[in-house]
């Protein structure tokens, strides 16, 4: 009987935290709400600081310190052994402009529930906890995206990322100042967890819950400027034009040709360019410049490598084409890198006591993570999104997968807590 | 004796009204004026607002009435005979973003001092004159171009017209309320002359000054919208991609490649796109929808049909590559039409007079002209352009090919104005 009523009580316990997780993701999901069931909140934009506001009153009222460091990175944290070093966890609250709810979001408030869940049970911890919202993981307003851990992990200059400005010649510092949210603080961090929207269907058609993360994409990624010559489109005849807008247009149609050219059974090649920004753009006007962003990825190095090969092969045949000079600038390259095995290890044994399906996955996608890694011993999970859309507005988890999610998390964060990962 | 002081006389007639046009044009170029070289007037802009009013000033100065009509149009009136009809004059002060100096600004201006000049040998005419300058010849800032004219000759309507808007949401009517430039001024007009810079480089090529424009180049211009669905650049995989920036770089390729299998050596095909709008544009995320302009045009109607009706034929193809939907939104037709042959005459016979190498040349490019030719009988003359650059700071004419076309302008007006076109 006694056995009966604490199964009872910890159900209840479990029905009532699962409310409080669903609860706590619809009010931040208000902020910078679209019309369309997304979210605007780009990085230091009014909503980014009021999602940030919102997170601070809701960890400090389960007993969480507040702190910035000094390129905006937001830390939430739980001194369970005073002087112990820290297991961190985290992801990010900002969004692409018209994103979803749930990427890097439900990262950030999971991370928060587990060290809410594992405070009320902290017995045999080992480590203090702390929860991090990083800076500016998108990138859309400010380059490059992952900025905040980028510069937590030595990667970035601090100082160079806070002189970096948006289109309109607003800087990160700025931005921050803004909204109030940069500080002086630093971190020591042992571990750190990351649990994040799949952001593709490969669980969804194998029928899991949970990816354990192995390793992430390597991935090239080119900052390109053409260059041609502002004319008249009707008046000046294709032997004298020098069209910006047509050697990007080639550029853009080379990066796919790539992809479907250099993919093969075992390794795809995935290629994309995002931004792309036509100079004067005017209706009558052949342009003068175009500014695009062109990234590779693979799995394989050397698949990675002979597509990057071939781009660049085809640059001066384009060059050539639209008669137009192409000029390559900033780039980031990103290694295909394995996380932690013993990592993955203890995600799998914490899922079979669950009783959740999991299986292992790789990352596209940058995260926050992928830096971390590089540092300290990393953990990266994944829960399933609905057809794998993503930076969209529609990008979708179901509650039953969210919360399959956090309570993976509260399991893996107890043990790592304990000092069975680090 | 008496003959030789006034030929000396009448040359330093010359020389003053050379001085005086050039000392104008200075000061024109100074309204909007770029580091470059160029100005940046687009229409109903403050800029352009501060060309009116100094334009407004200097026909004043020569005692010519200024007026507006319902979508900005502006007309300065010398009137020579009480209740006669009027021959008009005229081209556009406004300019593209980045734009040249000489570009409708030299046409407006060498028709005002045309009049100024008439006015002061003014013997014989049978006619009014006025010097229009119309309002959104360029078409940038709001769409489409030649708008002034086009409410003027019946194609669009004024009310359409003042509720259109420019990107940031203002309306025609409230950007020529803001600078000033409306009334409800109507002319009824028996004739129109129209000088302009070439924007393409045949007279200089041939060694000529005097281009007698004899037809318009028929041109189809269409508005695309190609949808594709906003996703993840990482994390999408290509499969499952509907990325709308390949399609419409598709689309641009096309275009090119169309001009130049359908070009023959009789009839060129020109295509163009000078608008290309990304969404959301963000370096990572794969673009939801382009807005782009793709326009193309030949001196043959059979070759432009065919021209088109490949365009077409390949959106479908287009449309499978980058599994995306492309809607085609306004289209904007002019047909190649020819000018009147008696005017053409009377211009050759001018130029002949004063001794001017002239030849017949087509416009690629639209003109307010374009629009008159089709209610009244019309002349249209170029000048040259250095290395035919146009729609470009480096925009170009010589100071004595701009004197040659004033001078020309004058004799051909004074013919006009005595009766000798219509």
């Amino acid at each position: 009987m006694s056995t009966t009523s604490t199964a009872a009580a910890s159900a209840t316990d479990r029905s009532e935290a699962a409310r409080a997780f669903l609860a706590d993701f619809r009010s931040m999901s208000t902020f910078g709400a679209t019309a369309g069931g997304g979210v605007d909140r780009q990085a230091g934009t009014a909503a980014d600081g009021q999602t940030r506001n919102w997170f601070r009153g809701l960890v400090e009222g389960h007993g969480f310190e507040v702190r910035y460091d000094a390129v905006g990175n937001q830390f939430a944290l739980l001194e369970l052994i005073p002087g112990a070093p820290y297991v961190a966890m985290g992801s990010h609250l900002d969004s692409q402009p018209l994103g979803g709810r749930f990427d890097g979001a439900y990262g950030v408030l999971t991370a928060a529930h587990a060290a809410i869940r594992l405070k009320e049970a902290a017995q045999g911890a080992k480590f203090n906890i702390a929860v991090i919202n990083w800076f500016n993981e998108e990138g859309c307003r400010f380059k490059p995206s992952m900025m905040g851990s980028s510069v937590f992990t030595g990667k970035l200059p601090a100082e160079q990322v806070l002189e970096t400005t948006d289109p309109h010649g607003t800087t990160v510092r700025e931005a921050l100042e803004s909204i109030g949210t940069i500080g002086d603080f630093s971190l020591d961090v042992a571990a750190y967890l990351e649990i994040h929207i799949e952001q593709g269907r490969s669980l969804e058609d194998d029928g899991l819950t949970i990816g354990l993360v192995e390793s992430t994409w390597g991935a090239n990624k080119y900052e390109f400027v053409v260059h041609g010559e502002q004319a008249h489109t009707g008046a000046t005849v294709i032997a004298d034009r020098h069209d910006a807008l047509l050697g990007a247009s080639l550029l853009v149609a080379a990066a796919r040709d790539i992809a479907d050219e250099f993919s093969t059974e075992e390794h795809a090649v995935i290629t994309s360019c995002g931004e792309f920004t036509v100079f004067p753009n005017s209706p009558v006007v052949v342009a003068s410049r175009v500014n695009l962003l062109v990234d590779l990825r693979s799995t394989d190095p050397d698949v990675l490598a002979a597509a990057d090969a071939e781009l660049h092969r085809r640059v001066a045949a384009i060059e050539q084409r639209a008669s137009v000079e192409i000029k390559r600038g900033a780039e980031h390259v990103w290694a295909s890198k394995a996380y932690d095995a013993s990592g993955m290890k203890l995600a799998a044994a914490s899922a079979d006591k669950l009783g959740l399906p999991y299986g292992t996955v790789r990352t596209l996608a940058g995260h926050d993570s992928t830096n971390m890694k590089d540092i300290v011993p990393t953990i990266m999970l994944f829960v399933p999104s609905v057809e794998g859309i993503s930076h969209n507005e529609k990008e979708l988890t179901s509650d039953e997968d969210m919360l399959a999610g956090v309570d993976l998390f509260t399991e893996l964060l107890g043990r790592v807590a304990r000092g069975e990962f680090v």
